[in-house]
């Protein structure tokens, strides 16, 4: 088994492929026409799918793999990579972006259904991930352990940076004044609202679900010295009371789900204040309404739906009045996030695979490939939306404010 | 007819107020309770909506205007102010400000049902309003004839300043280069195509259905030499055809309606470059899915609707998969804007009266003021939508690219 993962030149002991198989791979084929790749069977027939060079091979190591992209491609591709049963010579990302590429330009809006997440299974869900040990994550994350997007004022900068970067862009679009409140949601491992608390001298009630993230969280409040003004909460966002001068959240949306917008637009009204109240939400996104692949949602992020604009707006935003005063589209900056990350992942694969396994390995490097090449080809977008209450008129002439001064 | 328009004081004919026409003064004032103005009857009967002292006193001038304005609030008001049934003493801005916040207060999304604007309508539409005279317009516009928000860098800059600023900030956002083709779709007096191909260096397509506008830019065009790389087509949005690198519209959108935003989708995605096509849509919007004023739209802008995000976005751009950038909310631009159109206006307003009458005087005041306290009021937005093609990889990594060099 681990051989044939591993290795692209064994010769396997399936028979060769025949007339139908040659038709099922024509089959997979249609759609990704164009696309810069080669697709080969098990006995070396292939199938090369633009006339410029492909960028990577994608070799099917047997029928039943074969049979099983046909039917269920996303998952299908995926479950096989993660066995080994599908190998990719040549640049996995380059690859991925190929086929992104090729299947976005087919992509028509879909209504999106899914199961909500309730207070219970968000719990599970966020579990499943983010509790995979704090171990795994500081082995490839930045040191403040920031989970999401950067910021990368230039594209040559430290993943250290850009995360400091990004911390310091959405203060600055909340425009922080000391002794303000702020509250957090879904706040990870804690680095934005110690950042708001030490540079920004607010008070910070920050919430989440994750054990260990909170447990994180608390350590490096206690070990800052500013547990007197932050504070984290082990609790769901629907559970956040009391009030506030800004609402953050920052890769929290994603795992709300559409049928919890209107919840989540109702805690920001309940806590927001009534007249200067301002706030951010930061989240992966879509152009249009489409269900995340099927793969992902089984095997990486369960519950999870990144959004287009029009899910959003209507429950969060328009029905409580709150005014869109900015929303930014950093979506190239999420492509350069997942190389950095997956870099390091790489860099320290062999750790990984002692605390998990091969398939954990496979698994999560096809995640963070296939979701650098989401984010190159178009298919995600990363839009941070800055709201306020609708009848606040101190707001900036300009958005120059958020440029000033930092480094160019 | 004319002393009553114009005087406060004047003693009427009216019987005194009764119990019947207090009753019904409640009624009106419920709605505004908390505003600062004080509702006063023909016999000098009053009541004080705030404890704090009233911006202005709005006179009542008899019987049959108060139950029209109890029955009809929106519509009634406006029409006995362009009668001079109704008058406002003291700051009539302020006075419609206080009236717009209470009534935001209280508002909820209603769904949106108007009648479609198809192309005999919208030429209709377009004609009412900005063929009423390039002399009128050119009474109170800046120099350049341009009759969309303008863009504050500072809030003590010129009209003019503004909108030349406003022309620069476009054109920034379209990321223009040199012998690009651009589409203009609802053109005006033709400032910002003329502006695009002369500091760009880019060749315009402008359509309009405004035959007067058109004139005045054909000749400018010519006037300035540059009529070899703008054209001015008199065409619906819906006949726009060939190719551009980028579309722009600004001050358009408002008339289309929610029943055409997928034909003008239809228009962007046919016309604009499959790979590095952008674009540009400048509107005014509402903060959640709104009818305009009844009177609005009866006396000053007929099948207009400025719509909430929401509205647009799945028929303009999700459907298309086109990829928004950039959202930026100019709401408190506008409202200097308009404070400028204003003064402007009632500097020549005695010209005015002899081109047209004292109703149209009236009427014009009324709309101007009152746009003015709605964007005070938070009850108007101003967006600016930047979006570009989903596969697009050549955006640059922050905004600061708007912000240099531009006067600070």
């Amino acid at each position: 088994m681990r051989a044939r993962t591993t290795s692209f030149t064994t010769q396997t002991a399936a028979p060769a492929s025949g007339a139908l198989d040659r038709w099922t791979l024509d089959r997979i084929a249609r759609p990704l026409a164009g696309a810069k790749l080669r697709l080969q069977l098990w006995d070396g027939h292939g199938l090369t799918l633009s006339s410029g060079p492909p960028v990577a091979t994608i070799h099917i190591r047997d029928r039943r793999t074969l049979l099983r992209i046909a039917i269920r491609p996303e998952l299908g591709f995926g479950e096989a990579y993660t066995d080994g049963r599908v190998e990719v010579q040549g640049d996995l990302v380059a690859a991925l972006e190929q086929i992104a590429r090729a299947l976005a330009r087919q992509r028509t809006p879909a209504p999106v259904r899914l199961a909500p997440n309730d207070e219970r299974r968000s719990r599970h869900n966020v579990h499943t991930h983010y509790d995979l040990g704090n171990d795994f994550y500081r082995l490839w994350l930045d040191e403040a352990l920031l989970y999401t997007c950067a910021y990368y004022e230039r594209p040559d900068v430290s993943l250290e940076a850009a995360q400091r970067a990004k911390l310091e862009h959405v203060c600055r679009k909340l425009r922080l004044r000391p002794g303000q409140t702020v509250v957090e949601a879904g706040c990870g491992w804690g680095a934005l609202a110690l950042y708001m608390a030490r540079e920004y001298g607010v008070k910070v009630r920050a919430y989440n679900i994750s054990t260990n993230q909170l447990a994180w969280a608390r350590e490096e409040a206690r070990r800052q010295g500013l547990d007197d003004r932050v504070t984290f909460i082990d609790g769901d966002y629907r559970t956040i009371d009391g009030s506030a001068d800004a609402f953050v959240s920052v890769g929290m949306l994603e795992h709300v789900g559409p049928d919890h917008y209107d919840d989540l637009g109702r805690v920001i009204d309940r806590v927001l204040d009534p007249v200067h109240g301002r706030g951010l939400l930061h989240f992966i996104g879509r152009n249009s309404p489409m269900v995340l692949s099927e793969w992902i949602r089984r095997y990486v992020f369960p519950g999870a739906h990144p959004p287009a604009l029009s899910e959003v707006l209507p429950g969060v935003f328009e029905s409580r009045q709150l005014s869109i005063l900015d929303v930014e589209n950093l979506r190239l900056h999420y492509a350069l996030t997942l190389k950095a990350w997956l870099e390091r992942f790489e860099q320290h694969v062999d750790q990984i695979r002692v605390m998990f396994d091969e398939r954990f390995v496979r698994t999560w490097r096809l995640y963070l490939a296939g979701s650098q090449a989401a984010f190159l080809a178009g298919d995600m977008q990363l839009f941070q939306v800055t709201f306020a209450r609708p009848m606040a008129n101190d707001l900036p002439w300009t958005r120059r404010y958020l440029y000033e001064g930092a480094d160019a």
